[in-house]
């Protein structure tokens, strides 16, 4: 793999439950009898991937579902691809699409104590992400709140999959609370069209898993215009945004079409004191996987020109998911400084690790 | 400008009505009352620009709204640019948002009329697209074949904010009748978030003009990605589809993503015969305006090595509109033959003129 020469951070490794029942114990009533007699019940957004969201080769022989014994994902990912720290993202982004969010709120409450005492504890090798559902931004609060402290918790995590755009200001709550604490925000794909989240296109629901997985960029393109227009770095300038699994190469067409905008349109946000593409390149860090692959890898070495890729890149697996991958060629071809801090630097700096 | 050594095709001219009383004469009943009395009452998307949809300098001297007399606009743009035709888009666009499928078919069809008439007939600057509200595909279809053997009609043309995305089923009787009649098939945005459309974004409503008129590139991606996976294209082989002021920048994204999903998901899109991207080459154009403007000119023209612009670029001013350009200074970069293709020769090639 050509990374023995670096340590490695992967800031997007999705630990697994190893079934809803971990959560009960964790839970306040009424949602303990519901979980204990029903699951979870996250909504579903009703597409099939024929090949199955998790990789097959990752199942613990513990048993289990893949990615759900620490031990065996250690020695499955982190030992051989030398990765000192994973970023665990977990498997409910979910909860910000459930319809009542009371239990969207405690599910994600008890799912961070469940990670703090099965992951996190005497596990130097993997940090935490606070799982926030966003539907009750000051229910999201509040859990930031609780859990900041916690040694092992390094960020703040949610679905991209919402009900609003993330920049508006019913979310500043949740923001506020993460700037205060000095954590990051991620946003994870995976849940649009589900449950009380819009379409996920502007045309409404793709035919296909297929259609459903290549437009989920465009929703973090959206998400993105909304947290810069709507002044979200302004209002919060410590505070750092992760955009994982949400592609690259989308990025340098974005922050044109942006900031010529701005340029024509500046009179109506005008809290912004610099040009939007400043704020992207200052604020927000995108992580590798899935990579965009052109036939020609001089094609996506010129965009990782043009978005200052060095700065703004974290190396992430994805493990388990389906089409996790392993950019080395891509990397391979970056200057040794520059791979050094897509692999490791930029993410020990965003986590404080 | 440095066009005076090449003959230019504008692909994107909005003419104007000078008022909804134009379509009257050219409505049946209940229609012609209602816009007698009360105007057309297309639905508006409720975002506001505060430089004007319109500039102000393309007002004719013989009154009414910009681009509204023929005559002032072949003075204001044809001539001074070198054009020698100008593809009419219009501002009906909004047909396919009208909740009532028959009104909007038959605002189409007056339109369209009011078009030959008022347009077309002895111009030969001028060609015109044959407006369709999408609402209802099998009035659309009649509609296609009602005005393709008008000589002036060299397109069809309808609104990129829909109630689904353009490649499903529903849609394909519109294609069809293209197809039929030799037709290429445009869209257009404006009207996302109007009427019966969905929200403009994956996660909705923007908050203002400049986050929706930036989000508008994200409708483009959904619609191309669906018109190439539900198989448009190898079910209608001679179809052309033209988009319309969506920019290109995010074409190598969209190319490089959507074949690395198929490659792993072509399973689900067995009709399918080469990698998404060939048929986006094969079958689809691009119109310049508003093209993306990085500081560095250098890394626009390495999105177009990307992406094969000269073959599938195609000259617009999208005149008199507040964006409107004139992208001579990144197109002079580029050598003398691939310019010829993009302001004249595929112009000229895919309307058949």
């Amino acid at each position: 793999m050509d990374r023995n020469d670096m340590k490695v951070i992967d800031v997007d490794v999705h630990n697994s439950l190893k079934s809803a029942h971990d959560l009960v114990p964790y839970l306040p009533e009424p949602w303990k009898s519901r979980v204990a007699s029903s699951g979870l019940g996250l909504p579903g957004h009703g597409y099939h991937n024929p090949i199955g969201v998790n990789r097959q080769d990752c199942r613990p022989p513990s048993g289990g579902p893949a990615a759900s014994d620490p031990n065996f994902l250690t020695e499955d990912l982190l030992v051989p691809f030398h990765i000192e720290c994973a970023i665990l993202t977990g498997d409910l982004m979910g909860v910000s699409t459930i319809h009542d969010p009371d239990y969207g709120a405690a599910l994600a409450s008890a799912y961070n104590d469940y990670v703090a005492e099965h992951w996190l504890a005497n596990r130097p090798q993997f940090r935490g992400s606070i799982l926030v559902s966003a539907h009750d931004p000051l229910l999201a609060a509040r859990e930031i709140d609780r859990m900041a402290e916690h040694p092992g918790m390094v960020g703040v995590i949610m679905g991209s999959g919402q009900r609003a755009l993330l920049g508006q200001r019913q979310f500043h709550p949740i923001y506020e609370a993460a700037a205060r604490h000095g954590l990051p925000v991620a946003i994870h794909p995976g849940t649009e069209g589900a449950g009380g989240t819009m379409a996920p296109t502007p045309s409404g629901y793709p035919t296909r898993y297929l259609e459903w997985h290549t437009s989920l960029s465009q929703n973090y393109m959206a998400h993105l215009i909304s947290l810069i227009c709507d002044g979200v770095f302004e209002k919060f300038p410590t505070l750092k945004f992760v955009m994982l699994e949400g592609g690259i190469a989308w990025l340098p067409h974005l922050m044109w079409r942006l900031d010529k905008n701005y340029k024509g349109l500046r009179s109506t946000v005008p809290w912004l004191k610099r040009m939007p593409s400043e704020y992207i390149r200052d604020h927000c860090l995108f992580s590798t996987q899935p990579i965009e692959e052109p036939d020609d890898p001089k094609q996506l070495l010129a965009i990782f020109d043009m978005i200052d890729a060095e700065n703004i890149l974290l190396f992430s697996s994805d493990y388990p998911h389906w089409d996790n991958d392993m950019p080395t060629e891509i990397l391979k071809k970056l200057r040794p400084e520059a791979r050094q801090k897509i692999y490791y630097d930029n993410a020990k700096q965003l986590y404080n690790l």
